[in-house]
């Protein structure tokens, strides 16, 4: 096995260049993807808020890593003095206004504001110094937390001459090499050769516009169908495994994710393929007794009426559009974590490995 | 019950105007659904060929009701005398090389050359008359066919408050009120109130773009979603059969129908919701034992990749798209036929039904 700890994403989704006082942060505008790869250079709090705002960055660890970098761009134009930390505290809060529901962003916010509170007795430019560490070291632990998830991962995919994917739940999501995404980093640098088939993941398109361009980028195999299409690939054993991220997981091991998740779930059993569901530890909230209790967000009609700058269905007709779907935890093969693999998934597993507390 | 004879679709996709020396063929230009409801009045055959071409009509019952007018519209321009059964067999080949794959198109162009054949003592107009009386045979045998799936499907449909189907096997690919929205139709008459779910239907959003229309024309009560929300709707007992039509159907019932089919079945199974394919005689093909031996059509790339006016997959990525998928007969509750009901779905069954020939 190659060391991992080499493994590189397939492209910087978050950078810091320069140092604290004159240095800044460099997202890659996803919006643009996957027509074109370009970059926002962030200088100034305002460029960060409107590029958070307008899902230049996604996905929860990314965002986080991102708002970390942002307080430190944030930091430079708040005048020395003793107001100093008052008035980076007033750009917390701007900064975590541009995506109130975004849960990593208020934390790494604050996590940058306590480090400043600690360093208190520096002067300025030393507190800048010691919150660009702090945001070095949210980027850092994402990037470990993607590896760890790999370590867990890898081996499952080698076994595998293709596996399936839902949604993004990859490199782009993060400041490392995805979650779900992980074990297919490394085991593609590990020399193991395999098809990833990408469900394009309608309405919003995460696995045809980024997760087959970000696999595309780091040279694996990858082939796009339309979420319809799964049962058949998995019908004619293309895939050997399914691996989806999660957006919150019970505690008795119910995930919520990305709408057709379930289905894909339900469908792999159906063919006796694993399915895996790939997720960092602050995934988890161990309030939910089950998966019954997570509420599911309803979207706009428009992301399936319009969501191709053409109308696609008639005027005033209705939709229903869940964002969300809960796949049960007895449909769910192990859930890979970066503190260890959760098979069979129970209640009394989850709480072995991610603690009675969770995140 | 309303009389079912009474039963109109919901738009005229198909219409014959005048009489057959001047007359002409009226057709839904179904290209420009949802956003336009426009009509191409065809005068020549070369607007016929066109239309049959462009996919203005679609649908194998509608495409042959439709060629049969064609040919009304042709023999208007074979001058009168000893040449006109040539001249007309040669506009016959015209427009059966419109669609050489559609079966009913050279069907209905076949048709109506044999009833031209036996009239053949008669003079040209007297030839001109008698086969728009046999294009009007076929309309009226398609509407009839409608009809017929729509006795026995409606009394299911009223027990449900709320059905779902895939694509579009409705009243816009036949002459009459469809196949799996026939009943719905009929239920619709006979005043049962009850909510049709429309897959979108990707790649090419029949769904959306077609069955929606086609519903909210005719007073249903109709929802779109995306294809991975089925499983949701069926989890949440929103619906209580699904019904879809189908584009061949072997001899033991496993039935070949649009991509994503399959996976409906696979989740109705999960769910206790019985899964019905409503199709006419015609759409069985007793030579095949199986559905293992129906050809899958792979489809271009740019049907996921460039489906909507911009590209939503990276330059350069694989696709892999089957157009359709075989639904296994014992997943299916029932076929309802125009010559009644098979079910369970077993061999001998089908045969009882459809005969030991099939179409």
């Amino acid at each position: 096995m190659s060391d991992s700890m080499q493994i590189q994403p397939p492209v910087k989704v978050v950078e810091w260049i320069g140092d604290a006082k004159s240095g800044y942060l460099r997202l890659l505008d996803q919006t643009l993807l996957p027509a074109e790869k370009t970059f926002v250079d962030c200088k100034d709090a305002q460029t960060v808020s409107e590029a958070i705002r307008r899902l230049a960055v996604r996905g929860a660890p990314a965002i986080g890593v991102a708002a970390g970098y942002g307080m430190v761009v944030a930091a430079q134009s708040v005048p020395d003095g003793d107001d100093f930390l008052a008035g980076l505290e007033a750009k917390g809060d701007y900064l975590s206004a541009s995506r109130p529901t975004a849960v990593n962003l208020s934390w790494a916010v604050k996590r940058i504001l306590a480090r400043a509170q600690r360093t208190v007795d520096a002067d300025c430019d030393e507190i800048r110094r010691a919150i660009l560490e702090e945001a070095r070291a949210i980027h850092a632990e994402d990037e470990a937390m993607c590896l760890a998830i790999a370590r867990n991962a890898a081996p499952l995919v080698e076994r595998c001459s293709g596996v399936l994917t839902h949604c993004n739940a990859g490199a782009l999501a993060t400041a490392g090499i995805g979650t779900a995404t992980a074990g297919m980093y490394l085991a593609h640098a590990n020399g193991h050769a395999f098809t990833v088939y990408c469900d394009e993941t309608r309405p919003l398109l995460q696995g045809s516009r980024l997760t087959a361009w970000e696999l595309q980028q780091g040279g694996l195999d990858a082939v796009v169908i339309t979420d319809s299409m799964a049962g058949v690939v998995l019908r004619e054993q293309k895939v050997q495994m399914v691996i989806t991220g999660a957006d919150r997981i019970a505690a008795n091991g119910d995930a919520a994710n990305k709408i057709g998740t379930y289905s894909l779930a339900v469908l792999a059993k159906r063919h006796d393929v694993p399915f895996y569901v790939a997720a960092p530890y602050s995934t988890f909230d161990m309030s939910l007794a089950s998966g019954d209790e997570i509420p599911i967000e309803l979207r706009a009609a428009e992301e399936i009426t319009d969501g191709f700058g053409r109308r696609t269905a008639p005027e005033g007709i209705k939709t229903y559009s869940p964002a969300f779907d809960v796949t049960p935890a007895e449909l769910i093969t192990a859930i890979i974590t970066d503190r260890g693999v959760i098979e069979p998934v129970l209640t009394e597993n989850v709480r072995k490995v991610i603690g009675k507390a969770g995140a």
